[in-house]
């Protein structure tokens, strides 16, 4: 399972703050405990807009980047504020979060790929906007990942994710990611499948409840990744029960060392 | 979800003491327990075989049917056992539990299905005994399901269950059930699911977490009913939750009156 930690996000009122006031020792505190907690890699999302954003996500790289030894994942939706980010990195092949299928954005972050070795979120959004149900996102997926392969950028490198949205908006919001995930692991056997699992909750009592259910749903269909909260402790536990019962884990040697550390409590 | 409450089995210690001491308060407690937490049906397992058993099942049939509305699930190897207690029983249509693949059960049971309008289990074992991996379950789906079919017992009368093995023997264990439930919910549309799901964890740690998520994953696959401890109240919360998630509870309704009747804690 390829965790990917979502904490360092300017979205988030704490992580603002500490932005605004280059309160260091705050964001790498957060990217330490996402480490030792299990994350793969460690997403760093300014959560400004424009030169600011630039500004930001440069100085948020640069601390996180010296505090961890997993790769990060570089999240904004400019792709100058990525292409400068790529500039100042120095650690392991990191994650671009994230292309889509719009023209426009496959245009200015196709080139970040071809240049570098970095893996891509591909995001099942099209120039229509927000796909509704299952037949949208597939089709969104055949476009944009086939025109990823044709681009020379190998599977195991795209990381699909189905847009997970509010069960709250429409009931049937978990079924299309469901079923979007089982359609796309017999499609693109080689792509990873991940996904901003906690969308499904919002605006939903309980949501950490419905977040680790949903996740080892997704796992029962072929996810194989995840933009999560990793200090999540019950969350983590249902994902390496997941992984073993999906059969990702030989001799459940992984399950049995999590409940000797006592991570399963 | 259609639960069936397992705890009245005369396997367990406590329920093995309450039938040979006739302890009937502890078995009607039990009972009524059960439908509280939710169950649709509780299970009575007499655990004991021969003679003994028929007049035990009897016992317990007719102590558990006074304390509640649901049916009840007539468990037991013994055809003529499951027989006697069909006499005796006096509530709404019952659940026999179970019929297999093996030619001398079919010829056994099947006349019960046909003279009463019971639902049954139908294990996934053959004349071969315990099968291992998907196709042989399939197969024996084929053969079983195909000819309680041909014998004008309707499908929403059929319980199929794949058959749960420990993960601790086979590390595959949970996908053999898992691809399982995708098949058979595709080849038999109107049949039920079912399983007796804690057999998964079966000499491993932390049972409660693994049964728990296994039953949300069997539940992503298209499982609508388990043999279950109701009174898990985790496990009746994921299980809330994996059915919304599922998209079986319009509006999230159900979800939304478990969290207010604090089940979702």
């Amino acid at each position: 399972m390829i965790i990917i930690g979502e904490l360092i996000n300017g979205t988030r009122k704490a992580v603002a703050a500490a932005i605004a006031g280059h309160d260091a020792e705050y964001i790498a505190k957060l990217a330490r405990d996402q480490e030792a907690a299990g994350a793969c890699y460690i997403d760093c999302n300014a959560g400004t807009s424009g030169d600011k954003e630039i500004e930001d996500l440069v100085w948020l790289v640069q601390v996180v980047q010296q505090e961890v030894s997993v790769p990060l994942s570089l999240d904004s939706p400019n792709p100058a504020a990525l292409e400068r980010a790529l500039e100042i990195y120095t650690g392991p092949a990191p994650l671009i979060n994230s292309i889509t299928a719009e023209e426009e954005r496959i245009k200015q972050v196709l080139p970040l790929l071809q240049q570098t070795e970095s893996s891509v979120i591909a995001l099942l959004l099209g120039d229509s906007g927000m796909p509704e149900g299952v037949a949208q996102r597939l089709a969104n997926a055949e476009e944009l990942v086939g025109y990823l392969e044709d681009s020379e950028i190998a599977p195991d490198r795209i990381y699909i994710d189905p847009l997970v949205v509010p069960l709250g908006t429409n009931h049937e919001a978990g079924t299309w990611v469901l079923d979007t995930i089982l359609a796309l692991r017999q499609s693109f056997r080689e792509c990873h499948i991940t996904g901003g699992l906690s969308n499904i909750s919002y605006g939903m009592p309980n949501r950490r409840l419905l977040n680790r259910v949903f996740a080892t749903m997704c796992v029962a269909r072929g996810l194989d990744s995840a933009v999560i909260d990793p200090l999540d402790r019950e969350l983590m536990a249902s994902l390496v029960a997941a992984e073993a019962i999906a059969g990702h884990d030989e001799w459940c040697m992984n399950y049995l060392q999590a409940y000797r550390e006592g991570r399963l409590e």
